[in-house]
């Protein structure tokens, strides 16, 4: 069995290493795809974001895991993001265990995001151009941060509770539970996507990926009335103290008549 | 046809109409079941709330449609709502039709409120102890506010659009999107319930009323780890500016490093 | 009550007024908005369209009826269609019932389709930004297609039975049965679509309609791997002689070894 | 509008009025096809069922209301039935309102039934073969069931519950809660449906109805191991006090080791 | 790998192995917070259950498996189970596979049960508050019972087929079948809760858990009208021989009129 | 672990091993239950199929692995399929992971089906009398496909996209999207289903299987009204060049008017 759970490329580019959110994927290239406007909107107000993938992403048909780690690299310098993690479970092998449930626990726990984003962790079919360690990864996620909660689990630092978690890469049966304007970060994010050339560059490829992301968030967008959008689901109740945060007024205390 | 659009006993109680948020019920005490602690939450925190109810409740076992009347406007001050608006559709005649729909579309314009509350609008069973004026009430609220949108429809006052509908009622198999922390609610929140003395307090009932609205309170802030709350649920994709807000922070800009 | 059930513009294009397809709106545009491309298509390959709408419109922001009308002749003159007759239900107010569910099956009789396209027949939410048309004209395509089948109703001519009825108008927790690509026939879609300028092109409204429906296309196009596509649902079991005419190879008998 | 609440063809067959089982269709066979082989094997144990139809089935392809109603009452006697009531709605007609639910819920408090069978009130689809009317009467009895209770709508006779509402001609994306074995009333229910001459065995309709049914129920049967049987939903949670009745062995005390 | 399919602490404690019932856990407690009413109503009508958990819960925040081992011991006491068996699959490690299968196939060849109450075996999401050893368990407990019937896997003793399984520990989003009065029982059920000192009554943990249970009791209770209830869900369509079973009221042969 | 990846019992039956269609299984006998007639007509049609089981069923209840994959030559020989393969991935022990999916990955690239028939990859149980290798291999068919498609796995052939998967064995909630009419070659089937005389016409089992097998094909042929059918599910979105196919004349360019 290759899936050992030794980091690989584990790169803090800061001293401090709290992140407000930690964006989880499971091969270079998913949190660009699925949250690159998000997290270039976030890193803008000043929020530190992380990006964690769950493998090289070595059998992907460009590229190798050299190249892709490069190119990952330079999609989080654009995004702005200040922590990069690589675990090396092994592209088309992910599978949610105790040990990955444990390694992605020991992350959470060290950088104690608020926030995690991960993939969407069922599917009403694997689709043939889908991945089963998209939704692998979503459920390593959901079971890593319980996980974290734990006193007795052998890991380190203390045990972390996270607020909550949104999910990407959602089937088409399922409708976002709320979309992000991501019009103003639009160019970033295609400069981010641009960074995995062997991945929607690649002229070998007959695909044009490009075209089809920038589909995707009009098609997000529409549903709110913008231009460019990224939609999420929300896989549990939310504890909401006030009600016109969800309407994006909270905080203002309106004025009493 | 007994179903009249005249308004009853519509009551403005301040020289500015405008509301933040309006609760629509079906039967005096359905917004007081359903959102009691959070009006009385909101209205704490110097929000303008509105209550409408669209029948006088006069086939309710307790009661009459001019003792209801008395104890909604009771629980209406208890909970601070600025408004008290009530219909007569007919009690167990509620139907989601245009000229019902006309009529709370005219409210809403009147009142612009930014966020509507209203009962779950589909039922997986009507039950027997439930009621069919409820998915009746919800499917008008939802089809009134796209109506207040219209231009050309029959309605006085501008266009206006509001910015979010939540739902409450929920049938057993919905869980809820997000649940609000009422706790420190309760006491008031029971006072508004017993201001419906010929609905909950009355001794001809052989249900103890209370002691259900106690659990579903306690079981809905079960959901979310605090002793009691209500639960609600988005009916379509939300547009979130700050995903922070969902975890309650935003509008706090973090500190940067 | 305004709903009679006379026909208004009625139009028969030519001698013969069997069709192939009959596609059902509720409004003048929502057949070029969910089938504008597909009919397009299928007009270049010799098949026979024709369209029908329940309502004139009127309550449409831009336009009137009769420049609805107007509009939605040169629409179906761009996309070929057959036949274009208009009901006048009233706009705001269709709803299935006997009276409706006859008018149209006597349409159904008329003009024998072999296959109906009309909207998706219930909603998650009937939200804010959508319409209880749409649900209400999915619901009576439905029903006045069993109607016609029925040799003692009150309705003219032969029972007939249509073979297949495909949904359009998807809501977003509904994934497309089938996706077609109508990549060669964007640019008459887009003209069909700009036909409608009242609609589409009118500067008084702020929303860019031809942008979202653009992006509507794409996102469908994505799924199917194409630049445009329109997305259906079959909404009941398929009788399917060869399921090699699923992937397009029916009909050609395949080499024996 | 014919849609007149005045009662038919009310038959009480005995001098005592009451009921253990109320089974409510729309068009007369309706209640034969779904319950036929139930209805037949609670007579046997003498539990007292009664039959009610919502119409007269005048436009059913086959026979006239007349001719229906003869054979409804030639049903009824094989089965056992000690009631046979049918209402005149009117068929294609049936809708679920105010008037509706008062007819009905006036049934019930004559009759007291403690259990009700009705069609499955949703459907994914109307279905051409499918018909509106089996939706609209499953929605009435729910919401009959629950006016049942309500002491100050316009009913004679006292308030009254039923303990359970069970549902028939379920679409085939619903799976049965329960199966009843049939076997043994396999023949009294052929016997009862082929009562409806006109219906099942009329030689000017070309599809081989009997053939169909058995094969319903061979299905069903399937699913718990027996040769025929009739599958039903419970539509809402059930109160159990001992969950061994639900293998069939409650009231025998187990002994006590 | 830990998962050692060995016997840890089995406890017959009686000569008569066989039980009525089965109710399998994966942590000591689950099956007390799930079915502990329900066992203590059922063991008071002379019916034989027992308890068997898959793990020690050597990963809970409070206790040991020792300390655990003994508390479940007490609870089961409490509540007159006539069986204890406990796995050691290892907590935060149980895992649906061929061996976890067999292990629980030989407990039920060898006890016998006709009813097995499981938890429900998968989850909209795994939530951060939950567990994903409890899908497992439900998986496995699904799964061992298919197994128990197949003679050839290398399981001891005859095969044997149960009569049915009912789930516990039900999502947000489902709706129990059906729901179990447990108000005579809730003083034995706390008491049996309370067995479990370092789950439920810890000064270390900042929750309430008592409050929690006794608030899902009575949310369960308050479907059926009663102040105390546990909520099950059927999972596949059972065989009713007498549909009055459901209601409470066979084995009462009606008299006839 | 017994779970080898080595072929078994891998027959190719003519020189050229390219397939139109293959269906996979996880026991000898479930393609034939669940596509036998569907492959006799596509035999008669003349395209070319293939069968492939995933394991030697040596748990079934009857006969044995040398017995039974006597029985699926023979049952091949009836359909006329061109391809037998079996796995020996352990009857009872089918897991969807890496190795299962890169050993039946390769086999579609060698055999270069359009079309892949496979069992439902989810169930809502699985149920006393289901079995989980067929949801296993459902998800491993799935899978597969995907795996065929990735250069770089470790797979001997060229990369390969199949065109369509449907599913068979579809759990009592799911619904066909399609019917295949078999009444011309039920007998066949029939014919097929007897060569596993071990499992089908064992005088030890106490269960009529041919009943059941017949009694699944009426149901299903009741839905497109026909004699006997075979029920699909489509699985992901399909594209649709002609949607006329769909019902059966894609191929007739229609006359023009």
């Amino acid at each position: 069995m290759r899936r050992q759970l030794c980091y690989e490329r584990f790169i803090v580019m800061t001293e401090d290493s709290h992140v407000d959110l930690m964006a989880i994927g499971a091969h270079p290239d998913d949190v660009e795809v699925g949250c690159g406007g998000l997290l270039a909107k976030l890193n803008g107000r000043g929020y530190r974001c992380g990006i964690v993938y769950l493998t090289r992403g070595e059998m992907g048909t460009g590229g190798t895991a050299a190249i892709r780690e490069q190119e990952a690299k330079e999609a989080a310098d654009v995004l702005g993001a200040k922590i990069l993690a690589t675990f090396d479970f092994g592209d088309c092998r992910v599978a949610d265990n105790f040990e990955s449930r444990l390694a992605v626990a020991q992350l959470i726990r060290r950088h104690k995001p608020k926030i995690i984003m991960a993939p969407y962790w069922q599917g009403g079919h694997g689709k043939r151009q889908g991945h089963p360690d998209h939704l692998a990864a979503g459920q390593i996620a959901i079971n890593a941060a319980n996980y974290a909660t734990f006193k007795k689990l052998p890991i380190e630092d203390e045990p972390f509770r996270i607020k909550a978690m949104f999910h990407y890469f959602l089937p088409p049966e399922v409708s976002p539970t709320f979309v992000v304007d991501i019009t103003e970060q639009f160019d970033t994010w295609m400069q981010a996507l641009k960074a995995h050339k062997s991945q929607f560059l690649n002229p070998e490829k007959d695909r044009d990926y490009i075209w089809s992301l920038e589909s995707m968030a009009r098609s997000y967008g529409g549903i709110i009335g913008v231009k460019y959008g990224q939609g999420y689901v929300i896989g549990e109740p939310m504890k909401i103290d006030d009600i016109f945060c969800l309407i994006g007024t909270c905080g203002k205390m309106p004025e009493i008549g």
